[in-house]
Order: C-alpha cells, then sequence, then structure tokens
C-alpha cells in the first residue's frame, strides 16, 4: 500500500463492504426468559402445530354446522344439548348428527363439530333443546390445527433479533432454550494526556473522560457488553500493551483517540504493531468522523475502530460506523439501511460538505401535523447539540445541499419507552 | 356505581385520563455507568461550565486575533512563536502582542490569545517566526468556557429516559452518581384451567402459557422489571390468594384471564375481593381488546391490568394501555402521543369497527421510495399475524374505514438495532 493510497479517503459505502470480512460472534444456549433481543443463530422450524387442536374462538356450542344451515330468527334450527367440553379437556363424547355440546371459548372441539354457534344466536330451553338463530359455516368461530404455526414451518430464519411477540409464539411451540448469537463483547478505550476520570476533578487544561461513556452506552443500547478499560496516556508503549491486552478477551476494540494530529497518529502507529495488524480504512468521506481508522488486529482478525476525538465526531461515527460493525459481529442479517423509517421535513437550508457526506443533528417537531427536522448545530466538540438532538439526516455525497421544506430521512438515535 | 354505568365501555382516552391516579414508584441512586435507559428523578442542572476552559478546537497556533488582521498569502503577518502548550496541561506563559504559542486540538490557550490559526495557513520559519497567511476572528477554533454547558443551565428535565449522548454529557460535567425512578416491578399472572407451563407438552385441549411470556417480555423491552407467577386455576380463591400476594412487592399486577366469559368474570370477582380493591374500567372501546380490566388495588393503590385471553387482544392492550402505564409508573413525563414517528401509506382499505377504535397490524414494506403499511390480518386468537407484523395503525373511532393509499400513522412494536 503506497503512501498516497493510504490518505485516500474512504466512503462510508466501501468502509461497510469490508465488514463481511469480519466473522460474528459465537453461539450460546440461553433460556427462552432470557431471549429478548438475542440475535437467533440458525432458523428454527416449528417443531409442532399451534394449536394442536381444533380449537373454539368464542363461547357458545359446538355443532355440526350443516346441521344450522338455513337457521333464522323466524325459522330457527333446534339441537340436542348433550352436554359440555370443560375447560383444557378433552370432550367426553362427540357430535352426533342434531346435537350440540356446550363449548367456552379456548376449549377443544368435539369430534365431528366443525364450527362454534355464539351464545348471543342461540337460546336453551328447558327441556335441553338449543335454539339456533343463524347458521354457521363449516370453520367459523374455531381454530384449525396448525392456523397459527404448522409443524416446519419456519417463521424464524436465523439472524433476527428476538422481540416480545417472537417469544410468545415460541413460548407457545415449547421452545424453552435458544441457540442465539453471544452478545459481542466491546473494549472500549480512551486515550490523550489531557483526559480524567469522571469522578475526578479536571485542573484547568484537563477534561473528562465523556467519550468512552458515551460510546459504551451506545454498546449496550445496540445488544453489545462495553467493558471500560479506562484512559490510556499519549504514549507508544502504554497504547500498544493496552491494546494487545484487549485481544485476549474483546470482540470489538474501540479507542477514542486524541483529538490532536500528533495524537492521532501515536494511535495509528499503536495499532499498526499489534500483531497480524491491517489497516483498512484510514479516514473516511464523512462530516464529521473524517479521522475515523477501521483496523482488523490480532490472530483471530478482530476489529478494530478508531473514533475521533471530538465528542460529537465520535457519536456519528459510532452511529453510520459502529452500528453496523456490531450487528455483523451480532449476527444480524442484512444490514439495515441508513435512516431507517422515519420522514420529517427539514425545517431549514443546509449546505453540504463538498467530498464527504454529511451528518446533520436534527431534533423533531409536530406542528400543524407535520413532522418538522431542526437542524441543531454547532462544533463537534460540543456535546450539547446531541442532547438536543433526536436524530441524524444524511446529506449524500456530490449534492451541494438540502432546501427547506425537503423531505428526509432522520435516523433517530434511539426509541425509548 | 350501578350496573348500566358499570358496563359501559370505556374508550382508550378515558382509560388514559386515570393514569395520573396512580403515583410513580420510589426514587433509587445509581452509577452513571448503570442509567443508561433509566428516568432521571430530578431535573439536573450542569454543576459547573464545560468546558471550564478556553479550548482549541483545530492544531494550530494560539494568537491575539488583532495580530492576524489583514494577513493574506501576498501579505502574510509575522508572529514569534514563544513555545508550545503540552496537552492537558497550563500553558507556561501568556501571548504577548506579536508573539504566539502552538496548541494542539483540545490543549488550553494561553492566558490574552483569543483564537487559533490553523496549521495549514501558516509557516514556521527556521528563525522561530510563524508566518501567518489568514486572519482570525476573536473566538475562532476555540470553544469557550460554558459555551457546551453553562453552571446552573438545566439540560436534563426530570422525567427524561438517558439516552448514550446524556450520559457522555454527564459524564463531562463529572456527574456519577444519579437520582433516578426505580424500575417498575411488574407481576405477571396467567389464569386458565387449559394453560400449562411452557415446558410442558400440553393433552389435547390444554395449550401453553405463552401470553405471560409476551406480556413479560414487553414490560423488559419497556424498561420494567418482570416478574412471571405462573399460572393460576380458574378458582375464585386461588386467584385472590394468588393475587393478594403480589401486592407485597410489585408496583403493576398484569393478568391474563381466561378467555371464556365464565373465566373473565371469575378474574373480575377474584379482583374485586382483593383490599380496597376498585374496578376502575371494564371493557374498553378498543377492537382487539374489549375485555380489559382496570382496578386499583391494596393499600398502596397499585394499578391491575386485566388482559383479555387471545394472544393478539392481549399484546394489542399491552401497547395501547399497557405500555403508557408503564410509562407513568416508571415517572416518564408527558404521554408520548399515539403513532410515533413513521408515517406509511396503506396498502389496501380497511374497514373499521363501529364504535370501537381498531388497532390494525401491519408489515412495513419500501417500494419505490415509498413505504407501505401492508395489513396482516387474521383472528385475535393467533400469535403468527404478530410475529410477521411491525407495528399498529389505528381505525379512529368513527371512522368507516381507511383507504388505500391513506398515509398513516405507524406504531412501531421495537426498534431494534
Amino acid at each position: 500500500m503506497t503512501a498516497l493510497e493510504f490518505f485516500r479517503l474512504q466512503t462510508r459505502e466501501e468502509v461497510l463492504a469490508l465488514y463481511p470480512h469480519f466473522a460474528p460472534v459465537g453461539v450460546e444456549e440461553v433460556d427462552l426468559a432470557a431471549a429478548l433481543g438475542r440475535v437467533l443463530a440458525v432458523p428454527l422450524p416449528a417443531p409442532e402445530d399451534v394449536p394442536s387442536f381444533l380449537r373454539a374462538t368464542m363461547d357458545g356450542y359446538g355443532v355440526r354446522a350443516a346441521d344450522t344451515f338455513g337457521a333464522s330468527v323466524g325459522a330457527p334450527q333446534y339441537l340436542e344439548i348433550k352436554g359440555e367440553v370443560p375447560m383444557g379437556a378433552v370432550p367426553e363424547r362427540p357430535v352426533g348428527p342434531g346435537e350440540t355440546l356446550r363449548v367456552p371459548t379456548g376449549a377443544m372441539l368435539p369430534p365431528h363439530a366443525d364450527a362454534v354457534v355464539m351464545l348471543e344466536y342461540t337460546a336453551e330451553h328447558p327441556d335441553g333443546t338449543l335454539e339456533v338463530r343463524r347458521p354457521v359455516a363449516p370453520g367459523e368461530n374455531v381454530l384449525k390445527p396448525g392456523e397459527d404455526v404448522r409443524r416446519g414451518e419456519v417463521l424464524f430464519p436465523g439472524g433476527s433479533r428476538l422481540r416480545p411477540q417472537d417469544l410468545g409464539l415460541l413460548a407457545a411451540l415449547g421452545v424453552t432454550r435458544l441457540q442465539v448469537f453471544r452478545r459481542p463483547r466491546v473494549a472500549v478505550f480512551s486515550s490523550g494526556d489531557e483526559i480524567v476520570p469522571i469522578a475526578e476533578k479536571p485542573a484547568p487544561g484537563q477534561v473528562r473522560d465523556s467519550n468512552a461513556y458515551l460510546a459504551a452506552a451506545q454498546v449496550a443500547d445496540w445488544g453489545g457488553i462495553p467493558t471500560l478499560k479506562g484512559i490510556v496516556p499519549d504514549d507508544f508503549e502504554a497504547l500498544k500493551t493496552a491494546l494487545a491486552a484487549a485481544l485476549e478477551d474483546a470482540d470489538l476494540i474501540l479507542i477514542s483517540g486524541g483529538s490532536s494530529v500528533g495524537a492521532r497518529d501515536l494511535t495509528l502507529e499503536a495499532i499498526k504493531a499489534l500483531p497480524a495488524s491491517e489497516i483498512l480504512a484510514h479516514g473516511v468521506a464523512i462530516r464529521p468522523g473524517k479521522p475515523t481508522i477501521l483496523a482488523q488486529v490480532g490472530a483471530q482478525a478482530l476489529p478494530l475502530l478508531g473514533l475521533p476525538g471530538h465528542p460529537a465526531s465520535a457519536a456519528v461515527v459510532m452511529e453510520v460506523l459502529g452500528k453496523p460493525l456490531l450487528a455483523r459481529l451480532a449476527g444480524l442479517a442484512g444490514p439495515a439501511p441508513w435512516g431507517g423509517k422515519v420522514t420529517a421535513h427539514l425545517s431549514r437550508n443546509l449546505a453540504g460538505a463538498s467530498g464527504r457526506e454529511d451528518f446533520v443533528r436534527v431534533r423533531l417537531r409536530t406542528e400543524g401535523g407535520t413532522l418538522w427536522a431542526d437542524p441543531v448545530l454547532g462544533p463537534s466538540g460540543l456535546l450539547s447539540p446531541l442532547v438536543k438532538s433526536d436524530g441524524l439526516v444524511m446529506i449524500p455525497l456530490g449534492v451541494e445541499g438540502l432546501l427547506r421544506g425537503e423531505a428526509v430521512r432522520v435516523r433517530l438515535f434511539s426509541s425509548g419507552l
């Protein structure tokens, strides 16, 4: 690789195209009750039919549908009530022609019954006769075996994140243990001689270690297990030793490098000195976030992401490049397209960054039924604009800018309750 | 309360209007590293300025801006380099007229310097003179003390859920411990003689306990702490005893009642028999979800939500009524409006439910740049339509239906990575 190639900015798409190179983490088995948010490692065919029997979905009477044909208020049909089906039990007898059994919602239909007449269209007479005032079609007010899920059907392909309703259906199927990907372990380093732990009062010229907290919380929010590895001074040997130690027990290494050119160069040199290190990207055509580094390090070819020093830059790089990298490691199938599903209208003109994709923080606001995206501007050294924002809007490469009123996709930072 | 009033369906809005009646859970103190997703219990004014000193945001030279006025490539200004400011340290000397010090990004500016000239607009001469080819304005390429956050400023009002960037800013402010609301503890009961534990093979007529798993996972997804309290048989004393025991250590009780009228009546009687019990709603004008019960029980006036037996109904009631109830208990300020921020176009006509708000499961699909909502229909006894869906669309009360192509708000079930 020549020095010239080395310093060419790579596009976001080029960086994302490197991710399939990294292997997803290993697999573990968990209880269904602990599987919320976990990523299924293998496709899961249904082990049985749900429901497993013909089930009433209304309170009423199990009938042979043919016995009710032509029934009306003026000309009801009459059936003989032969008892009832207790909840959770097998019916004691079948339904013969002209017969019926009471069935509560959720109960099993007796043999030969193929529909349920709802309570409100009937009357019980003192002699044990049922008056039926409406006909039912076969299959009406019942669920057939396998109507919800058929045995062998694959409702859960591998690589999907499990949601509450997924757990509900898996419970119904009797799936109590699941093969899921491990949650990726992420080592989070800060570097910089000016950085002090957050519990300390910084001396003049020093600042607290905010970037590591921000990045670690993003990792946790996205399903990873972050470990704060502390602050490393701007020193080649210290950096190299700290990073090398993390190769042992991390699936991804994040280092929030210094913001000065000198500190960044030092970080780069330390990364290059790691075993089997290869720099895959150094400089990405995004704003903020240009000084990002992506490397592959160690015998297991782990990904290492070097984040810019400015907090807003680091947070944007995490959203734009860190999140899809974590998704890859977590075993999620298919990268989500940038931007998600929220569309809003820009409340002012935005100029783009020539030669780079521009990521603008926005706050969402509803006015007169329209969802507006208000840009929240400010230098990337500030944290408060991020705190005041709900998400990011991208100005694509080669676009001079976006106009007030234009519909834009907004990538939300987080959904919340 | 007369029997007549008792059976009148309440609207969703009427039920939501009862929630301010319930008190949020108590407060606890947590470490910043454990505060992601927690709800701040009190407004948090900034304890200090961020940054705390005049800080360079570019690599370059700290100058008195006035010394650079008029500088150009053709007619540069010349300054005397008096040394440099090390990262994280206090500058050893001020900048006098005609002087400058090297400053890396993030370093403190020396006294009397009020701007940074970027490296690329300068050249160092061997005699220790700096050639400046562009003027800077006062304040250029620096952050002023308090420019990010001013001491006393309230960026975090009480009742907000903490996101990664919030933790980043709190770290910068040195806030290591936080007063947050406890996570609400939610006791989840199933009832029904037909229900068996998920690890068991149901006999014909029996089904596994899927609703409790679904509801518990929703609670966990929304920040509560669910406890699966198991299956209670359709028996008044057993139900009453089980529910009464939960009053001791829960903030909210959920009971997934039987789906038959008889089982629901039994559940209602057991709820009424609890100490200080008051039924606040019995029947809600939503579809699915009509047989919902809201009660206040026990000396602490805890909320109890009785869910319908059909799984899709229970899941919808949890989204529509359970989630805002949990939000109230969790201390979140201001109920989120129904529907969230995603707008899609309906891919087919939908008929409404006369006299009830109708909640229709939809799957989202992007085609030709348009986001479509495909209704996923099916009886509410099924789980698979929920699994195939991304969210819910509401057909409002009094609306006959929605037309194909109409823009509708979609409430997403979950965001995911």
